[in-house]
This record gives C-alpha cells, structure tokens and sequence, in this order.
C-alpha cells in the first residue's frame, strides 16, 4: 500500500435520471467529482492511501461532497473550510446514439478557486507520502491554484516523491496559449505525464497526424511519436496516452499507450457499450498510478490502467467502483461478462 | 423563421419506466404527443413559430398538455376547449432486442374526434401563416375530423400556404381502403407528402418491391419508383419516404429518400442503438419542413431531416427536443458522441 | 391445457436500479425469484396450469412472495406456511459491457431448506397433476430438500407424471462431487434433463470440448456428444442444452440445443442486447415444457422455448411475461423489434 | 369463512405521487381500484374468498387489472373478457391541508358499462355463494348496468344469498332523481343498506338535519332518524353510515353509525391524520360484511368496520391493506401506532 | 383581465425528496423560482396576462428555466438572454415538526445581478401594460439591480402604471441598513406595500410590539399601528403584511392584514398542515394583486390573497398552482378538504 | 472533543418508501443502522470521535454498512470481517395515523451473532478512549456478543474509561427472564444506565405505576421512583428514561427525565409530527452523551439530548444528522420551524 495526495476541485454533479436532456429534467442524480478526486477514489478502491486536498466552502453541501469522498474510502483530513466562495456544480446530460453527452460546467468562484495558495502548507501536506498526482485543471482554475500546483509540485520533489500530471485540457477554463505557458514549467517537477488524444495537441502543442477525433478515428502509430516527444522536450519519464475511438455516444473503443524509460508499449483494445463515460481518463489515471505504485510492470500496469477504465464505462458517476481483483480478472481475458454467482 | 400550423390530436403518453412490461408497471412517464403536435414542437425547437390547433376538453389534464407544449414553445392560443368528450391517452411498452415497443391506444371518443369540423375558423385560423401540416391520423379519427382536414387543407391552398401532409397509416383507426378513399382526394391540395416504408403502400396502395418490413430489410433502389408514382399520380411537388431497417428494438439503421421536383436524393444511412423511437417519423417531416422553410436546398434538407431524426431515437418522449446547430453539427459528420464540455 | 407442479425455493430478488454497482445503492428494486417458481410463472403465462410448492415463514415478506406469484397466474394453494426460518434473498447487481452482473445470495437458513421432507405428501400433491418439475438447486439446499427432491420425483414417476430437471448447478451451494452424488440417482424418475454450457460439466462431469466460457466461445458441435452422453448414461429421454456465447454483459448471442429421442436439433441463434439474462436459462425451461405439453414437435418445441427465453432478457425481473403469441412470432421470423401500434 | 361475490367496474387508478397537482406530475402511480373491487380485496384479506364479476377488455392493461385483483387475493375466474370498450380510469389529485383531494373519471365507454346484461348468468354466478355485495355506481354506469345489478340481486336473493347495497351516489355519473328512480327498487332484494353523510339524501332523498358536510360538521344524533327512515321505507334489516367530520383533507374525524334489527349503535370516534382516503367507504362495507359473516355481533362488527376503515386512512391506494389481528388491536384500544417490533 | 410585468432574478431551485436532509440526498428536485417570477405564475393562473423580466446567460438551463415559466402561463418574450454570469441555483430541505426548513443561495454572480441597468429599456417593456411588481430582493442583488429597479418603478409611475413592492428582506444579500437606504427612495413610486411579520422591521425599522416570531407568536393588533406607520411615512396607498404563526415546520397558522385607505382589515386565521412553505408570501401577493386587478373590495381582495397563500401551502414548489375558482371556494368557507368528484 | 467506543450490531434497513405497506412495495429504500451505530454516528454529527466495533462478513453489501458509517463520521477502523455469516437486515414499514410502524428482524445467523467472544481484543480496541457505550441488544444476540460485551465493559472500567448502557429490549431477541439474568451482571461496570418507558420493567422488573403505553399514556412522576431503584439496586450513578406518547403513529409527546448523582429532571416535553420515529431512543442516548462529555450539567444535557431526539423524528433514517447548533438552538426555545435563509 502506498500513499498518494491528490490535489484540485471537487464539484457537485447534477445529471438528469436516464437519458433525459437538461430540458426534460424534473429531477438530478446528484453525486461529487472531479478529475483528482476521481484518482484519489481510484486508489482508495484499490487498497492505496489516498488524500485529498482542497478548499470547501463552510456549508451542508460541502460537508456532502467531503462525506461522498469518506464513502469511497478517501482520507479527507486534509480538506481546507473556508467560509468565502462557492461549491462548484457540473451539469450532465447523458448522451446516447449520435447524440454527444453535454457539461456544463457552473464552477466560477469556487472556493478552490478564489482561495491563495498560501492556505497550503506543501511540506506538512506531504510529509510522509509516497506520490503526488494533480491534473491540468486545477491550474486552470486561475491564478491561486495555478500558483498552488507548482508549489506542490515542486515540493513534492524536494521531499522526494514521486509525481503525475494529467494534462486534462479544459477549453472553457482557459486557451491553449495559456495552458502551454502555465503547465510546461510544472512538467520540470513531474514524473508521469498523461493525456488523451488531444490533449497533448491543447496542451503541449504536439500533435499525432492523422487522427481525426469528431470521426472516431484514431492512429495509434502516431501516438508513439507524440509520447517521444513529450518525454524528450519535457525530460518526462514516462507517458500514457488513452486513446478512445466513438462510434457513437453509445459504442466506444478503449486503449492506451505507455512509453516508460524508452519502452512503447500499446494495450488491449475494448469495444465497450458505454453506461456513463464521464471520468474514465481519471480511472485510467488511477489505475496506472496503483499499479505502478503496487510494483507493477510497466506493460502489466498498462493493461491493469485500460481493464480498470474499461470497467469505469459500465458504472454510473465518475468515480470507478471496481476491485483490484475485478480488474485483474478482466486483464487476464474473462471480458465475457457472464454473471458471477 | 416560417409560421407554420399544424392539426390533429394530442394524447396523453403513459410509458412504464425502462424496458418494464405493462403486467410491470407501478407508475407511468407522463408526457403528451400526437404526430402533428410532434411537428410542431420540432418546429418550434428549430426556431419556427409554430402552431397547434386541437380542440380539448375543459379540465386539469388537458390543461397540463397544453401547459407542456407551450413547454416546448408551441404555440396554442388556438387550441379550442370544450365541455364534451376526453383527452385522448396511449400507453407505450417501449421493445429491447428481439421485444418490440407496443402502443395501446385509448383514443375513442376525444374531443377533437367528436368535434364537429365547424368549430374551425380556417380562414381567420390559417391567415397570416406560410405552411400547414397534418397526417392521416386526424382525417383517421372520423368524420369530424376528416373534413375539418379536407377544409383546412384547401383553405391553405387558397390563401397560398405551402402545404404538408405525412400518410401515417394507423391500422386500428381505419382500414386501408377507408384510408384511400379518404386521403387521396386531399392530396390535390397537398405540396409535400411524407410517409414511411409502408405508408404508401397502406394508405395509396403503392408497394416497393422487394422490401420485407418485418425482417427489418429494405430495399432502398425500390423506393425511387415509389415516390415517382405517388408525385405523379397525386401531382405532388415532393415526397419524403423515411427508411428504417430494425435489426432489433435496440439497433436501427435509418435513412430516408426525397423526390423533389423531379430530383430523387437519398440520404446518409446512421446505425442508432434505440433509446426512443416514438416519434422519429414526426421528427423527420419537423426537421424537413424546417429546413425547407429555412430555405435550404432539397439536399441539404434532406439530409438535415434525417439527422434530426436520427438525434431524435436518442431521447426519451415523443418530442424532438434538439436545436439546429447540434443537427448541423451531425450533418456535418461529427456522429462521434463525444462529450461536449 | 396441462397442469404442472414445479417445487423449491422462492426469494425475495433485491436490485440496485440500472447499473448501479451495490456500493452506490439507495434503493433496491423489490421482485420474488427462484429457478422452480420462475418455470412455473413460464408456464402460467403460456397458459398452462402450475401450481407452485414451497415452504414459506409466515410473514409479511412471505406474504408478498406468495402475491407475487398468484400476480403472475402461479397457483399458491399449496404453498406450505411455517413459523421457523425465513424468506431466502438474493441480491443483483446487473453488468453492463466488461463487468459481469453479480449475484449475492443470503439464502442460509431459508425456511423451505430447513423444513423436513415429511412436510410435504406427493402424493396428494401430484394427484391429477400431468408434470413435475425441479431443478438443481433444490437439493442443493440440503439434505432435506434433497430428499423431498428424490421423494417428489420417484412419487411423480409412480403416478405417471412426466418430469423434468433443470442441473442448474450452483458453486455456492455445493461442491460438484456432492452434486453428483446427488443428482445421479434422481436422474432415474427424469424424463427430460436441461442444462447450460457448464452444468454437464460441473454435475454429471460430462465436459464438452473445445469451449471456453469465460471468453464466449462455445462449440456447438461438441454439445451432441454431450447430450448423447447423458441420454444413455442416465436414460433420459430428451437433453436440452442452452448456449450462450458472452460477447459482454450487453451483447450475448443465445441458441440451444435438444436430443429428443435419439434425434439431434441444433436450434436459431439469437445476438441479443441484454435487458436482464437472469432467469433466461428457466424461460427456457418454461418454453421448452409448455411446447411440449402442448403437443408441439420437438423441433418446434426447441425454437418455442429459445425464442421465448430471447424475450425474456429484455425483460426485467426473472419472470419471463411473454405471452404464447409473441414468442410464436419471432419463431415465425418477425425479429425486428419494429413498433406493435 | 363465507364466500361472497361482488359485482362492479374496476379502473385503473393514476396518481400524481405525493402531494403533486396534475399540474406538476411527470408520473402517475399505478393501481387498479373501484367500489365494489375494493369490498371483495378487504374481503379477502379478512380471509373470506372474495369473487369480483365485472366486463373487461382483452388487452395487457386489463390484465394488469386482473393480476392485481389476484395480489390481493380475490378471485378473478368470474371476469369476463371482451373485445370491445375500453379500461376505465380515474385520475387522483391528493389534496392536503385545505386542499382537497380531487378525481377526473375517464370512464365513459368502459367495456363493462357497454356489455349487455344478458352476458352474466347469475344463478351459475352465484351458486354456491353465501353474500352479494354491489354499489350505487354499478347502476350509474348507465342501462346495461343498471339491469344486470337489478338481476343480480334479485337472483341472489332467490338463491338465498345476503344481500348489501352501498348508495355511493356519484354525481357526475347521474343525477339525484335518476338515481332514486333507478335504485330505490333495487332495495326490495337488499339485506343492508351502507352510505356515508350525504348518499341517503342524494340517493334516497332523507336528509340529516343540522348537518352541514362542507364545513366538516355532522350531527351524529340526525343520523339515527335517517337510518330509521331507511330502514322502514325500504323494509331493510340493516342500516349503516359513515359520519365524516372533515377538518381539512389533512385532518379527518372518522366514526359510524348502523342500524341492526332496530338497534342503533355509535361507534367510536377516531382523528385521523389522513395518508389516503380514497376507498375509505369501501373499506367499511368491507369490514362490516367480514365481520357480520364471522359471526360477530352488530355492535361488534361496527366497531370492527369503523376500525378497519380507520386504518385504510393510513394506507395508500384505494384497497386496505390490513388483517383481521391488525384490526382487533384497534377495536381493543391499541392506538398509539407505537412500533411492532 | 389585467397586464402585469414583474422584474426579479429566476434561479434553479433544488430539493431533496422528502424530508430528506442535504447530506441523505441522492436527487434533487427540480423546478425554477423566485420571488417575483413566483408572483407572475400566481397572476397567470388567476388568468391575468403576466410578463416575467428578468436577463438569463444562454444555455440549456436558463432555457429550462424559461420553459417552466411558459408552462405555467407567464409571459417570458420580455426576458434577456446574455453570454455572461450564470443561472442563480438555490438549495431547499424542507422541514418538519421541530426541524425547519434550511435554504443555501448559490446566487452570486447570476446574469441579472451582474448585467448593467441600461439593458433594460423600461419605457418600452412597460408600455401597454396596467401593473408593475417587484420586491426588495431585486435590489438586494447588487447596484445594477438596485438601479433598474429604481429605473422600472419611476418609469411605470410616469406611464400611468399601479406597482407593488414587497419588502422581501434577505440577511444573506445586505444589511438592514443598506437594505433601508436603498429601499425608502424607492417607495415615492409604490402603491401597495406587502411585507411579513418581519419585513417592516428589517427594511423599514417599524416594529411591531409584542410579537416572538421565533416562538411562533404574533399580535395581531400591533400590525395595525406597523402598516399605519409605513403607509404614513411614505405615502403609500395600501400596505398588506401577512402573519404567520409557527407551531412547527409542520402546523402554521396563516392569516395576514390590509390597510388599505386607511382602513385597517383583519383576514381569517388558517390553521395548516405544510406541504411547502416556500412562495407563500409570493403566493399572497399574487393573490392581492389578481384580486384587487379584478376589481374586488379590499376586504374581499384580501380573503381572496389569505384563501390563496394559504392554499399555496399544500403545493410543492414556489408556484401556486389554484386557480381562481378553487380560491373562491375555500373563501366561501369550504375548507373541510373532501374529495372533489 | 471526547473519544468513544460503541460495540453491537449493524444491519441493512430495507424500508418501502412512504406510506406503503411491506405488500405494495416495489423497491426500498436502503440504509444501515443498529442501536449501538446509531449512537456512534449522533456522536459524529455533534464533533466527538467515534468508533463503532462490529464482525462483518467479507462482501460487498458489509462494504456498503461500512461505507455509510464512514460517510457520517464514524470511525470504521476497527471494525473485523470475516468469511462466516452474514450482514443482518431488518425490514421497516413505516406507520401512520392508527397504523404502527412494523419491524421484521432477518439477523439470525449475522456475523457479529456467531463470531466467539475473543475475536475482540478489548484492551487494545479501548486503549486511548474515552467512554464506552453498549446496549441490551448486544448480548441479546446470543452466547458469543453477551460474552464479550462484559468483557468490554469490565475492560474498560479497568481501563478508566466511562460507560453506558442502554437497556432496550427486544422481545423477538430473547424473554424477560434471559434478559434480566444476562443484563444485571453488566451493570456493575456501567455508569450511565438509558431506558425507555417499557425497558427498566422488561430487562429489570422495575415497573412505572399508573402507565399504559399502549394506550400513549405516561406518569412522568412515576419514572422518578424507576429511576431511584435501578440506581440503588445496580449502583449507578446516571439513569436517564425518555417518555414517549404516543397519541397516533403520526403525532408523539416526547420527553425524558434522568436522575443524575441523586438529583432528578424532567425535560421539556415536544409535541411532534413524526417523520420517521426510528432510532429516536438512540438519538437520546448520542445527545445525552455527547453533552456530558462536553461538560454539560446534567440539567443542560438532558435538555440537549431531548432537543436532539427531539429533531430525529423529523429525518428520515436511523442515524440522527443534526449538529450541535442545530440542537442549540431548539434548546433555546426556537422550535417554529421558520425556514432558515
């Protein structure tokens, strides 16, 4: 068992039941996410420590969203109360057939957001643990948290941990020129870079040719040269790539990639029938950082991090309920989905 | 933007939750749909003026109808009350896999069938409007109805409306032969007719060869004759003749072809996992008229048309509640369902 | 009309709603299941006589079982009630796409498994009664209901009821030594034995060739020898086999096999988009023996029962509530799923 | 235990849930419910074998009405199936505080108020039965109705059956003068008279002075003339009212009166805190034939029926749920609603 | 019928099922509210013509929230759309017995409180119309909101519009203080004041002695000298202000006063059973302002706003959902609740 | 901030929604409590650290128990699984007006029942805490929990910490006779002693002189002398009993007295619409507790705990999810219920 800091927002997720649109709505599944939270979840699901850092305004709402994350077994400990700002909300409309799924996203003066990064003491946070992992949001929120993610970051070096970045773009958080500008000086401090499709072509400029995302097609040769030359430029260790092909809101295809100390190396590919999608690159995330952190190879890690997030596709909210022995079950071949009694 | 009336009944729609069985059901989904009302609402989502005219009886729940279209912004400041009669209800059994969907329909004796035809002003109605659309379920719902269509529809013409009529052959409303004598002498007052793979056949005794509708294959060639014989004998401008092939309740394909003005076009053929498909039919002639009242070419409609019914199989209710730019967006080949942030 | 007595367990049947994991359950979706009970609502449906006998505690809980069943048209007049033990539960959580659908069951202690066997009189029972029905399960359940298992099927036998027995083998309950042991000598008094892909295997030790369930694969062809095998070691004479082929939770393909009287049918293959498959293998059964005790042939008996066992798992709940018409229409080839209006 | 017959229209019961108007209901709770229905399952959870006769269409909605009769125990071999008319529904607004409750009937044209008289053989109906029980709204129904109730009580009298008669007067199925005309003849062949505050004067023309039901006032003393009246007019043994003192739709005081061979008895008063009050009167009918068929005494099975009809308040749908044990804690003062453990 | 504009924020209401508290709650309830959207649904279903102003950002759920106005009859053709801030949202447990119910705003930075006054051109908007109504949580929002509504009263002044103000404090939006400097100015341009038992104290500092709101005590008397101090300080016409008397979250007496000319009105006392509370207070207003639109005397005028509210109170939701005829009634002396046929 | 230790059971509540009867139930409501988590879970909520002690078996529904436990506070640290045995579950039908609430008790054969004694290590498990609080239900469960429940309370006397024990008795659990033999040993290590009105005559043979709780009928003067013998007999320094009558299911009394170091008090008495009355006493026992240890005088600690349990019966569920404030506030006269913004 090790133990992770995950670090960013967590939101209030309002869905309409079912495949609704927002306009049909009478009422809203409500649940809490966000892409660290999601990771933190993951690695509590799989035996890991993991703890969640973040500011929560002073109300019932918060006090909901930091129970949500003690049910799935997340250490919240170290959550800052503050009595200035707002829980954010995303809203989710569930997608199906041709038809996309919809965010939108109400998080705008969240106390996270609006809080400075001096509320965090980095080197009391993280005294003691193993690895820090934060994604691209959470500098995306703005100054303060663009300021806290490089702190923590850069201290979580200092005390020696191992750390992981998911470069998650946001385009309603903010451009492509800024995320370039904020998060390539972070990538100095990080070990394990990961990304989607496009993320690497929002964030990073790097882009895979011949892939074309509205159309689901996705060249899983290119996405070899795009991890080299993150890992070159940035001086990264490894990079994971998911990689999802849509046919539809309804039918996906999963994979990913890992290049890890030179090694390319390229998954099993799922065909899924797609339950809630929401959160599955968080859930490959967490699944590569357990399996790493458990003293997984870098190929057994790749194919537990794809068989986890596979998984995640079938399970409604973005938090992957699933067992490290469900997973296993999975990467060994049983994808048959016969009832176990 | 086009005004546009539209004429028939509205019903109350009572589904069991899910894939439940009626034998199942301890509560129903309530909403409210009728094929023209259907027309509208599409309309009315694309930016038309729509509006419906009915006539419904003076209490609570047609209240609440009326109350759901103005929902979807149609417009019914001409829907006429009465003090006779009953809200017509059909109770839905929506199919899975090899299960079909099945309609009750408890429809006898509705306000609007029992109406006479000279409670419609048409004149005073129809003046200042550019299009009038109805089906053959209103003439379907008796002799009241029945005329009040054949008046509406040549009122239209003479105050220079373009016109629309969608066959919609409904088995346990009239027979075939009923169903001819009565329909065809109203499209002589008719710009566009609609139907689906077995409408033609059904209500003008115009078959395709080669088509077996209950294997769920269709022979697309054969539908070019088709059309040409029902614009020819019936001086039609245009007609619209949608195309769906049911591997299961579950999966579709669906396409549709259009002869207008002596040009056949057929349209791109989408692979659906069903969600809903009460209603595609009604939201392939909103989205045509739409589209043609927007002044797009034939083609361009047409394929708008069927992109906006394909969207529609993805939504629970009758209703296509979809806007012009996410048509648009299908149109322009983003079938993906990616999640739209 | 034939009249049937099935015998063993019911159980209250508990589900989180959709594809809720049971972590994330708030509620459960209440129905009453069992192998035995679930073949006799089969039967009553199709039109059939079938009377249901269990042991049932006397409570509320037991009260709503038994509603249950007269709900479905199941005779419960021979229903024994008894102030020890309690309601067997079982718990289901439904898979989608990867992850598996699972089963927990609380059944320990259930009042019919710790009732003696000397609760029941067959032959008062069975009297005028045309067939007798029971599955692996019920001896499964112990030494007492084993024993009634024997006594209710030599007694059947004695009055000149046909009978018939599903191996339904459950790990959970017994090893398949014990199995074996167990169910050989009651193959005596059997006329038609049912299994699925594994429970020749795993009760009679007769395995199959070539097939791995875990992965979906099943070789059709290896199942003749399988069912040849059985028919003469045990004399029975009719087998059906089951097949399905898991190509995820969401997708299976389904068809079956029977020997009857040394004549080998392989029957349709079904690709099925799953609704809820627990309780297909007793649809089958149900399907099967209402065919056959309506004189139908067995070729046509074997299409009656997987057609009728493909509907039943678009269905929710165990119950399979198709009526005879319905299933004679897909075997007639009207699998389109196409809206019955 | 006796055996009885009752004989009327079941419907199906659509309610907003909670305290929603129709206005706001996006689903509707579904039972099955009406009058003469309601008698027989209160008669058979009393343990009496209860046969509803009644005329219903032979589509899935009535046989949804069927098996819900059979939950609750009462027979159903007696219903006849029709192909003509429809299911009748009623539509349930439940009011609070100053609010009332409020019923839309969508009756008109139910196969049973359509189907000749002739269609029920009511000496082979009756045979072998011991109580007929029917209501005011059977003969409301129209002519066939009225008929098939005049023949029915007649015959039962004939056979040697006990008869009662419930007035419920229902003002938008006849008028006052209608209903006397028709019922007061009907009254020759009836054992018991039952009626609440208002149906003697609706129905019968006597009147309770000093009474006025809107504002929640009666004069229980008044009650003792009409049940006198009643009872001499019309030469019937027995005579029992409800007495209703409404509060608010929240807030009801319950009590009864009856009439036996010249005795009259009060009955205990009860406040109620009303959870569904719909069926209330049917539940005192229900509970005073079970109880005067047990054998109890006049004064016995009045305060047994006003129990009982006590509990049905707290029950929702329009069948009381309860058992006899349930009912004689009441009667014996019990009334704390402490928890029973 | 009268037309009436009324200028306010809409925001997303969402509630637990139930009394369920915010940590239990898995859904929320959703409807759209605000105080005076509230009031324009109240006059549209007294059959007023009732504009709602408000400016709302442009997506799906401001759309709904336009939609659920038309549904209940408001006029929405008057409301901005803008690309800046977002849709205000609150959050509602609804109390019972000791417990009361909690609202949390999560309104800040909603499209109307942050859009500058000069959007509004109220000479326009106001023209044709007889009535204008707003209340002091429009100003409470901010500067902007503060300014338009000083803006729309002066200008309705200057059209020859009557107006209403309802005091309306919020502790959560300003300081008594502030609330007072902003609020007196705009008094010159009222008619009729409304306020509860704490509003004239709060915006007005004029208390009434005596009174313990949060023991549920009001002296009635002393009302009268509060709306004769604010009706003579600031020249205004009427000044209604309603009384509550809480026992509990659950049982409240209602009942409310009316100087109006200088003369003072004392309406009957209600004594209630709450469903929801929240909109009460609006629901009177609305109540008033149809009444006295209508041309009723002030004393009917007032009964006919008590009758209302207190009606209002067995609703879910912010809107009054009676229509004029049900008000009457209970008016008239019908409060007894019993069921409507 | 005080650490506390409660030791028992934990079982899934399964509950139909609202009103309905076990019979109507078609899903139910799903959450876990137990008299001893319950405590634990009130001590949470009012901010002291509480660890609740149980065996629960090693599947997924115990994940669940777990889970809600962590979700509202409680430490689940040293909470032991096993592979024997089962979670308990206790079904609840939720009672109004006459009608009582029902409890149907599934635990036989619960983990916790069958684990042996020495599976706690009762040294270790209290090292470092405070107090520690059991109830009669414990031992109750059989040979093994009465073992090792006085292990725990002579352990942690021996340790120094402080104890409780709440008495309740459950009659399905074992008679009066066991009870009292079995209980009365223990309370030489207990300090505080909790009762209902019934309990002290069940477990101990103390009875209250004139009271008829079935009857809702309580001598609050005669529980001072209850009070005095149990702590003379058993040498206890505290014995606190809540009173509850019971006018209906839908309205209770509620108060309590304790009798601290001689010293008696009588609390405020709250009339209350009951919500949900389940796990009030418990909810006593948490306030009562979590007050003295806030150093409360015993005056001040009755109040809190009556104000607390006071609040329970208006939350759905058995835990208490009220926080101090909350309860402060009713203590100090605030009970309207007046919504709080």
């Amino acid at each position: 068992m090790a133990r992770v800091v995950t670090f960013g927002e967590i939101m209030m997720r309002l869905a309409p039941p079912g495949y609704q649109r927002f306009i049909q709505a009478h009422s809203f599944d409500v649940s809490y996410a966000g892409g660290e939270a999601n990771v933190a979840a993951s690695l509590a699901q799989f035996g890991h420590e993991a703890s969640f850092v973040t500011v929560l305004p002073d109300n019932a709402l918060a006090d909901a969203a930091i129970a949500f994350l003690r049910y799935y077994g997340v250490d919240t400990s170290r959550v800052v109360r503050s009595n200035v700002g707002r829980l954010g909300v995303y809203f989710l409309e569930t997608g199906a057939a041709q038809r996309a799924s919809r965010v939108i996203y109400d998080r705008a003066g969240s106390t996270v957001a609006i809080t400075p990064p001096d509320v965090y003491d980095w080197s009391q946070i993280l005294n003691g643990y193993d690895h820090f992992h934060t994604t691209g949001i959470t500098p995306a929120l703005g100054e303060n948290c663009a300021r806290a993610t490089l702190d923590a970051l850069r201290t979580a070096k200092q005390l020696g941990l191992t750390t992981s970045f998911d470069l998650n773009y946001r385009a309603k958080l903010w451009s492509t020129a800024t995320a370039r500008r904020t998060v390539e000086p972070m990538l100095e401090f990080v070990d394990t870079v990961i990304g989607n499709e496009e993320d690497a072509k929002n964030v990073l400029g790097i882009e895979a040719a011949g892939t074309d995302v509205q159309r689901g097609e996705v060249q899983h040769a290119a996405y070899e040269e795009v991890a080299r030359k993150i890992a070159e430029r940035h001086h990264v260790a490894n990079v994971a790539i998911t990689l999802r092909e849509s046919e539809s809101a309804s039918v996906n295809h999963w994979s990913a990639c890992l290049l890890s100390e030179g090694q390319f190396l390229l998954s099993e590919r799922y065909t899924i029938q797609v339950v809630d999608r929401v959160g599955a690159g968080d859930s490959f995330c967490g699944g590569l950082l357990a399996a790493r952190l458990d003293g997984m190879t870098p190929a057994d890690a790749l194919e537990f991090a794809v068989a986890a997030s596979c998984l995640k596709h079938s399970i409604p909210g973005d938090f992957n309920k699933v067992s490290k022995d469900e997973v296993l079950r999975l990467c060994s071949g049983d994808a048959s989905g016969r009832v176990v009694r």
